[in-house]
This record gives C-alpha cells, structure tokens and sequence, in this order.
C-alpha cells in the first residue's frame, strides 16, 4: 500500500494550515466541506497532511476534546478497498467502516478500530 | 519538503510490525537500536512507518506511560536542516533540538516542539 496522507485534528485549521505551508514550504491543493468537519489538504511529497476542523459535534470533536489538537489518523491508499477491508477481517482486527463509505475527495474510504492496531487509527482509501 | 515517515510508540514493535506488514503487504526495510529505542521501519510507498519500542526509559517510554501506543511523530525530509531549523526558529516555533543530532538509518535529525506546532511532534530529516 501507499501512503495517501496524515489526518491532524485542529481547532483552527486557517492559522495552522498557514504556519504548515511557510514551514515546509508547501500550499492548500484542496479543501472540502466534508459532514461534520471542514478539510485542507497540504501537499507533502509523498503524500498529504489533511487538516481536520470541526464544524459541528462529532467524532474528530470528540477526539479534540479529550485529547486536544494533534495527528489523528494515518491514511494508506489501496487498489482495492474491499479486499483490503476482508483481510483486515480475517486477521481479528476491528473495522469502524464495515464497507468503504464516501470520504474526502470523493475516494471510498475505511477505518480500522485502533484498538485493534496498536492504538493507531487507519484509514484505507481507494482513489 | 518530502514526507519521510510517521512515527508510532509501541511496547511489542515485533508483534506491530508482523500485523502492518501483513495488514499494508509490506516488510521491515530497516532495524537498529537507537538510544533508548529499538526502531523498525516499514517500507511504505512514498515513505516509511517507523515503530519505536522503548528498550529502557526515556520520552518515548514516558509517551507510552500517559498517552499508550499510537501515533507519536511524523517526520519531513529538508535538503538544509539547518536552514529549516532556522525558519523554524524565525517564525517563533520552540526547538526541542537547536541543532541536528544523528538519528536513525545515520541522518541528521531535529524535533520542534509540538505545543508550536498544532499539537503535533514534527522532526526534521537530512539524508
């Protein structure tokens, strides 16, 4: 699999979205009103850094209330997000998203339970 | 500047690695002790994740202490660490590390401070 991108939860995606680009020295190549949150995507060589900012109640608010701001999820891009999914499966581990589901972009996205995968939440997506 | 490889905090990197490597269809492309640590790193298409198993105490035994396993790091490649070091510096972000120090695989590395940067530990590489 490929790295697709690292999710980075933030109550102010403006401000960190404009200090990310003057510190690596990259831009905003997208940007999305995504259910209960706005997403930036900052391009990364190799990748993505979406920042991810609450507009409403919900799972990425939740996560900034208990944890605060920081990375939240890593995402990894198949060519197959249901077979991928049914290995997943097979191996014992927990799925969030028992079948891929619209996510940014437009891709068909997946998340695996972290507490089945050392703490890390995982995101599949299909382009 | 160039996604290098997210880092994760785990206390069993043997039994990570053997699930991501199953779980991602990939393999462990580098392994070395480093200070405290004993570091892993899985081959992902457009960079790596490095899992990081304390093997005494240190920052990334203390991470795991409060906050268990999970996402600890993520970590941008730069032509000029010092030049980035510097930017960080001038744009008034806290340096944990001043200068670069060896890291792993022999490159030079720097870690900023994450109450600077959105919550998020981020660490300079020079190959």
């Amino acid at each position: 699999m490929d790295f697709d991108h690292a999710g980075i939860a933030t109550d102010n995606a403006e401000a960190l979205a404009e200090q990310y680009c003057e510190l690596f020295e990259t831009s905003v190549v997208h940007e999305e009103k995504l259910d209960d949150l706005r997403v930036r995507f900052l391009d990364i060589d190799g990748g993505y850094f979406e920042l991810l900012e609450p507009t409403e109640q919900g799972t990425v608010q939740r996560y900034l209330d208990h944890n605060g701001p920081g990375i939240h999820h890593l995402a990894l891009t198949t060519a197959d997000i249901k077979s991928a999914l049914e290995r997943a499966r097979d191996m014992g581990i927990d799925l969030i998203d028992t079948t891929p589901r619209p996510g940014a972009w437009g891709h068909e996205v997946a998340f695996l339970h972290p507490k089945s995968t050392g703490g890390v939440l995982i995101e599949f997506v299909q382009h």
